[in-house]
């Protein structure tokens, strides 16, 4: 497994502790949980919230609606190119708040580590998660550390939840999309999926391919600014891939969609990937790519928008919504036929996020 | 291990699956996680926020303060005398809004599963999740399901966050505390430890000792509202023990704290027990016990209508804060000596919750 280059630097050393290796006795909740947290948690990631140090985070809302979400991260290897699983958990839960219309703002922060991780891993992954945050200008106000015997886990693995308030225009739901809806998808497709797998698989690409790990928290309030109502689903196309989100939305609605070979952008190198691991890139999951259902007058706005952000440069219609074969996606191939493409079955690509 | 006598009823049978065990595969984001979760755990949790079955939840609030916390449980064995895992998810994350001066509204749930966890058993912790949240009067809206290979896990792990509006009359914080504050112990300590260590070290004692595992979203709402801001400081004594919670407090105050063993009730049974396994009931960790520090002119109130609760019947003030011997937690013994009593070090009693 190739580890990125670490971004440790003088400035973040790590912290002097009297250990190397994370111990069961750091998830006791006794001393050395204390030190571990004083050492690194609390100092790295220190803002008026955390620094509280209770069970949990208090901070002021405001009359209207809120969004909550959660997931746990799993991914291995826990470094991978273009990303670590701590960027991850910060990027994922951030986008989950802003697919439902949401700016976020608080997260939480949980880790399952397997005994045995190396300070230094965890160290580097704080870090991230440190930078990830900023980036996407949210705060964890607060966590919790577990830690499990040898063999009953993988490493670590995080938990981040995360709310944040309804933007004042957005109206996003399921039930706003109507036949004629034009679909957008955000960028090109499976560089994460693909940069999991070639890590895992040892395997080595004439070009490197990195995950597409960004966050959606500048973008999607932006978009909900400027085109409001017109907006009327967004979902990030993660596990399972652009098709079980296609899937997921034709079945609930009862509507058909169709979409279009040709305009789905997949990265030269992805496509080859993909090819040589006998992978469809609908399938593999994305971290850095939504799928936006909107009004089909304003689609190639939002579609220039979108482009207009450094993480969409590859941003398309690749297709609409319709009242044809209800419950079914239909693809246009790039060589004129047509095919239904269903949903993810089983387990392509396990342990992705 | 002895696991509890199930709740299934002809009321709630497992679902007709086509699995009888968890696979890679219901962890794709696919078809098989959809079967998963529509079969069972929307099925089960059903709610008008859960049922959106989108990103993230979204719900109404109201100007003021929220509370927002994590916890993840890793507790061995998944069923325990008195309880499981899915119920201590709840119940503990529940207790950790309430210890900061809020009612638990909104929960989140997020599994990790060990491929080859039995339907059953998930089926089960399903409904245990869905009784222990209709006992706290909170919702489950939003989740995510995650599973990893034999060898990567332990059966499942339980991450739950929440949220819930701080109360209209709450002032807790750790610097409300002043000299002189009397601190209330909620209930006999040391069960919930103790009930894990019996069966996981297959113990058997004369009478049966369960879990303590209850929830706070009734008392400390009432407390509150009757004694407002005389509580100045909430905290449930889960890992680590009373002592830990105490050393914390006193060195976070640079403040002493003497305590009286005669008044801190242990059962009988768990007291012999804690011999017999060389544990200290200070140290053992509660999952139904919180620590309140109040005015003195209030304390017996406090501990009176803590006493009429039915997981309050023993709940007494257990001693008070002072100026003397800063950052130090003094034990007046029951044969009247004293002893420092310091913050648990180390790993007395791993993956209790």
């Amino acid at each position: 497994m190739s580890k990125p280059k670490s971004i440790l630097s003088a400035s973040c050393p790590v912290p002097k502790l009297d250990f190397e290796i994370i111990t069961m006795g750091h998830g006791s909740g006794g001393l050395l949980t204390h030190k571990l947290l004083d050492g690194g948690v609390f100092n790295i990631l220190s803002n008026e919230y955390l620094d509280k140090q209770h069970d949990g985070a208090v901070f002021e809302v405001y009359s209207g609606k809120m969004a909550f979400t959660t997931d746990s991260y799993v991914v291995s290897p826990i470094f991978f190119p273009g990303g670590n699983i701590g960027e991850l958990a910060i990027n994922g839960t951030v986008n989950d708040l802003n697919m439902c219309g949401a700016k976020a703002q608080f997260i939480s922060l949980s880790f399952i580590i397997e005994e045995g991780l190396a300070v230094t891993d965890f160290w580097e992954i704080l870090l991230h998660i440190r930078d990830a945050a900023d980036r996407a200008n949210v705060k964890v106000v607060t966590g919790d550390t577990k830690v499990v015997e040898r063999g009953k886990g993988d490493k670590i693995f995080i938990n981040t939840s995360g709310v944040g308030q309804i933007l004042p225009k957005a109206a996003i739901d399921i039930n706003q999309i109507k036949s004629g809806d034009q679909i957008i998808v955000s960028n090109d497709i499976a560089k994460h999926g693909i940069a999991i797998m070639s890590v895992r698989e040892g395997l080595e690409f004439e070009s490197d391919i990195e995950s597409d790990t960004c966050h959606f928290n500048e973008i999607v309030p932006e978009l909900l600014a400027e085109f409001g109502n017109g907006i009327h689903f967004l979902r990030d196309a993660t596990r399972g891939g652009l098709s079980t989100i296609l899937n997921e939305v034709a079945q609930s609605l009862s509507k058909g969609i169709e979409i279009h070979q040709k305009s789905i952008a997949v990265d030269e190198a992805v496509s080859s990937a993909c090819e040589l691991l006998g992978l469809d890139p609908l399938y593999v999951a994305n971290e850095g790519v939504f799928v936006a259902f909107v009004e089909k007058e304003i689609a190639s706005a939002v579609a220039n928008k979108i482009r207009s952000w450094q993480h969409g440069t590859n941003a398309a219609i690749i297709g609409e919504v319709t009242e044809n074969h209800p419950r079914q996606v239909v693809l246009h191939s790039a060589i004129g036929g047509r095919r239904v493409v269903n949903m993810l079955l089983g387990e392509q690509l396990p342990r992705i996020c």
